[in-house]
């Protein structure tokens, strides 16, 4: 579902391809907390839609039941804000499922973008992106999850974010503060 | 404990005194994931030190466990780089006390720098408060759980930074998402 005043940048939060520890291809859980951190900030900024991607029917039953309580049970009544935040989250079994939905409301196929928190080859700048969303142009953003997407995911992709980085030589940021950050970067106020 | 390469930026999340969604004072109750999503944000970008406030016992006692787990047991040796972030971490009964701490560190007041999803009438603007810490000026960054930082708190500090506004006209941020994106915005390469 969209809104009014919604960008055309969609994200994805995907739990499968993604890499563990040992760069092994693996499927990870989905967590409430990135479905509430990720929904809000999202919709604070005016993300159209948050897709979260697994192919596990189990692990998207128990997101259904997450998000029927805020959607329509108690939590809708007791935190209206928080319904409207989970208003804009749809889930979905791949990455091919979301371009696929995504190609059909806007009638062409969005640019796809990776991010990653190492350095890749098909680089595209915070401002460059920025400016194919002020121009309309549809977007989607892979978020990984685990240590990161895989790297199919990424070379399929037309480009990715440059891994963010602080003034120290430490990084390991959460998904939820990497989401954060990059979604300020593309669609925060520009008067800072 | 600070490390090569940190900057002049400390922040402290704040449990007493904060606002409910009545603006009644209260004190909230401490979160793991707080701790830990903010520490490896602070660290990543070179903030000084990672303060945690609560005047009760019994949550300062939780919070030393789980920061002995990843410091000294069995996580510091299953994952180092959170007991890295997690060394910047320090937990204190007040306000006046972390000033107090930094006071001694820095042989002068740190500047005292509050958050707020509204705008305030002390405001700092992040290029002005940025320009501080290039210019090495130790901060104190104050960070409210629950609804927010007690008005109080607020109006006894140098300077409040703007709420973070995305292009729609809903604010409703986790204090992970609300940290992750200032903290960008003051120590985040400028490169994006």
């Amino acid at each position: 579902m969209t809104y009014p005043g919604a960008s055309s940048l969609n994200i994805a939060l995907i739990h499968h391809p993604v890499v563990n520890k040992r760069a092994e291809i693996i499927g990870s859980a989905v967590t409430n907390l990135d479905l509430h951190d990720i929904a809000r900030m999202a919709r604070t900024f005016g993300v159209a839609e948050f897709f979260i991607t697994t192919p596990y029917k189990d692990q998207q039953h128990l997101m259904e039941e997450l998000l029927a309580h805020w959607r329509t049970g108690h939590g809708a009544t007791y935190n209206p804000a928080r319904k409207e935040a989970l208003g804009i989250v749809s889930l979905l079994d791949s990455i091919d499922q979301v371009i696929e939905q995504l190609t059909g409301k806007y009638g062409r196929k969005p640019l796809v973008i990776t991010t990653s928190a190492v350095k890749q080859s098909n680089l595209i700048s915070y401002g460059a992106l920025r400016r194919k969303i002020d121009k309309k142009d549809p977007v989607i953003l892979l978020l990984g999850t685990a240590h990161g997407l895989a790297p199919e995911v990424i070379q399929d992709a037309e480009g990715t974010l440059p891994p963010i980085a602080g003034a120290a030589d430490y990084n390991h940021l959460s998904v939820r503060s990497a989401a954060s950050i990059i979604i300020d970067r593309l669609l925060g106020s520009k008067e800072k």
